[in-house]
């Protein structure tokens, strides 16, 4: 039981995209990511994820919506909804997701 | 689907000790509380209980360890850990935690 610095988690890596785990409860986990760039669209058929800004702007480009989250702002993409998230700036986030919860189907996080 | 600003949600309510539920993905919640002076020691047996540090100071008291949480911090209260969380002056934090989790084992929270 030690409680997580966010800062120092996210001093710890500097690859994009490539969301990392900080913390797990309830057969979820907390993870940190830095991203740049464009991500390519993809859906998790049986996850919600939650998207908070650390740092930074990120816009999540749905099928019928784009959300412009800025720094203390979150949004929650519901299970089945095909999401695009790009950043023009470095942006931190973290991240609520269940543990099963693939990067786009195919890729687990690592553990810091 | 609604991105949520988590300061204007912050503004909507002064009440100590009275999380309310902001957001809902994989049958848990994500909540804001103020919180100033101490609450009652309790634990929850089912369900571990994320605290995240969003402003100013919070110390939470275990029986064998004692951590002291700053802004940016975050702290998992595992199932069936008492737990007495302290604030000398006003803190706002956000809890993550499963939906069937009642405050103290009575009491539940409103949504904002």
């Amino acid at each position: 039981m030690k409680k997580v610095n966010i800062a120092e988690k996210l001093s710890l890596f500097k690859e994009y995209w490539r969301p990392r785990i900080v913390g797990e409860l309830n057969d979820q986990y907390v993870k940190v990511a830095k991203v740049k760039g464009e991500f390519i669209r993809h859906k998790h058929d049986k996850e919600d994820e939650l998207f908070l800004i650390l740092k930074g702007s990120l816009e999540i480009k749905l099928r019928k919506q784009n959300v412009i989250l800025n720094e203390g702002e979150f949004f929650i993409v519901p299970r089945g909804v095909e999401h695009k998230t790009v950043a023009k700036e470095e942006t931190h986030i973290l991240l609520f997701e269940p543990k099963t919860t693939l990067i786009t189907g195919s890729t687990t996080s690592e553990v810091i």
